[in-house]
């Protein structure tokens, strides 16, 4: 059997430096199918608790651009190119029509069928596996729980649903079929759906959303990762530390819930990367009396 | 090096049945100091992604309180005894006093310092470890992001804030010193804080619920755990479809963010018997082509 391969799927998906490996199997990587899976994969795809979590957000996404298609916002929730979290200025919308903006894995879909392969196999993550699953996983996939409504919400009031994901441009047609076979509808590649490859950015949205928000006021945007919403949060400059005080600074802060909307993924991200230390600081250290 | 007792973290705080020992560390349990952190670990207690999230309950507790002392609610949020959620009654307000009730463990508090002790020994769950914890702890937890603000935004206009947790009554002592070195405030056990064996109920909070209801008109109650809110999703006869379809029907979905809140913890909970077919349907396997 096949070991990991030092890469995560947050180095795919989010395009962020890493080396962390127990992104889907539970660490220490064992040979052969582990008799439990771990606690992330546990709440994530089976708890009540996890569902209803996910729900709340697809509920308040579908009020809050409900809300906003009444009044025409001046401005768009996508970041003006050059412009920073903490001194924000935001694309016009003018008289563009409207669009919520989505990453797909893990906030339009829970990616089922290889999250399973490879996690019985231990495989932390294989980039080759993923390619496979971009091109062939329609109908092994699943739209999260309440998204299937939030998107039909969305449409009913004249809003344009996009995906930026950092799936292959060159599977396209393996993305679309997958959110298709979801029961999230139609998505067409350089129309609605935008993807690594598109432009010279690589992992990088902060261009496909500039290009999204030329044509489109967006008026929500939601991910599973900070970088669905500012390449700023993945610099490699930035702490563990600092990247939680940017998050949420006032100006961040003014806008989660409030175009910007976050899902629950503890499956895998860009902080796989932390240790210890980073957890734990040394003043919360604590030994049985 | 001890190993890791059968118990898991959800049997003792949520008094759900459970032999599930992958709560804290990663399964499978290795001796020694795991090189990484479990994903569910990095997650909830070093991710912006999951500060944010807790830091989004916090928020809408607060709004949805605030919102709420300037109407005098009829009712309670909690269930009348013997009221199902599928056919919901609830407790009269009358002219009592507001209050809002919380579990302590993952939803005030982040348990850090015993936390780290046992994952970094692969223990999964140690009763005795946690029952020196509920002594001594105190310094070693953290109030959760957003938290004082939160409590600090209820007690402002005049809503006691209540916590009903699993922690042992003989512990109180040490469980209200955890609380106010958390810088939490006072919580004052029999009055504020309500602790398994105040009755007969175990660990079911639904008994500890009546009593505080008794006294107040309880407009918010907050949780990780659905056990938080009614034993009812507690009960064993209750299959994880089951679960989550009590879970989201009308009567439960017209509650969450509207008087229940629930704060994501994938790191243990009653759903940590979960297995492989619960999470991955038959209809989405896959292989890589």
């Amino acid at each position: 059997m096949k070991r990991a391969i030092a890469l995560s799927l947050g180095l795919l998906l989010a395009g962020c430096a890493s080396t962390g490996g127990n992104s889907i199997a539970s660490a220490p990587v064992a040979p052969g199918k582990p008799a439990t899976p771990a606690t992330a994969l546990q709440y994530l795809y089976g708890s009540a608790e996890a569902e209803i979590a996910v729900r709340a957000v697809n509920v308040r996404i579908a009020d809050y651009v409900e809300e906003r298609v009444k009044q025409r916002p001046q401005d768009s929730v996508i970041l003006a190119p050059g412009a920073r979290i903490d001194a924000p200025r935001f694309e016009p919308c003018s008289d563009k029509p409207f669009a919520a903006v989505f990453d797909a894995d893990e906030t339009l879909i829970w990616n089922l069928g290889a999250t399973r392969y490879m996690a019985e196999r231990g495989i932390a993550f294989d980039p080759k596996i993923w390619d496979s699953w971009e091109k062939t996983g329609a109908g092994a996939a699943r739209a999260m729980p309440g998204t299937a409504e939030m998107v039909n919400a969305l449409r009913a009031v004249g809003v344009t649903v996009v995906a930026n994901s950092n799936r292959l441009a060159a599977n396209a047609a393996g993305s679309e079929a997958t959110l298709r076979a979801a029961g999230l509808g139609d998505f067409k590649h350089g129309e609605t759906l935008f993807l690594a490859g598109d432009d010279a950015g690589g992992s990088s949205k902060d261009g496909r959303r500039a290009a999204i928000a030329s044509k489109y006021c967006v008026i929500a945007m939601a991910g599973d990762q900070l970088g669905d919403f500012s390449q700023q949060f993945n610099e490699k400059t930035l702490s563990p530390e600092a990247r939680i005080a940017l998050a949420t600074s006032p100006a961040a802060s003014a806008l989660w819930n409030q175009g910007w909307f976050l899902f629950p993924n503890p499956v895998y991200g860009p902080w796989d990367r932390l240790g210890w230390d980073d957890l734990f600081p040394s003043d919360t250290h604590w030994e049985p009396k």
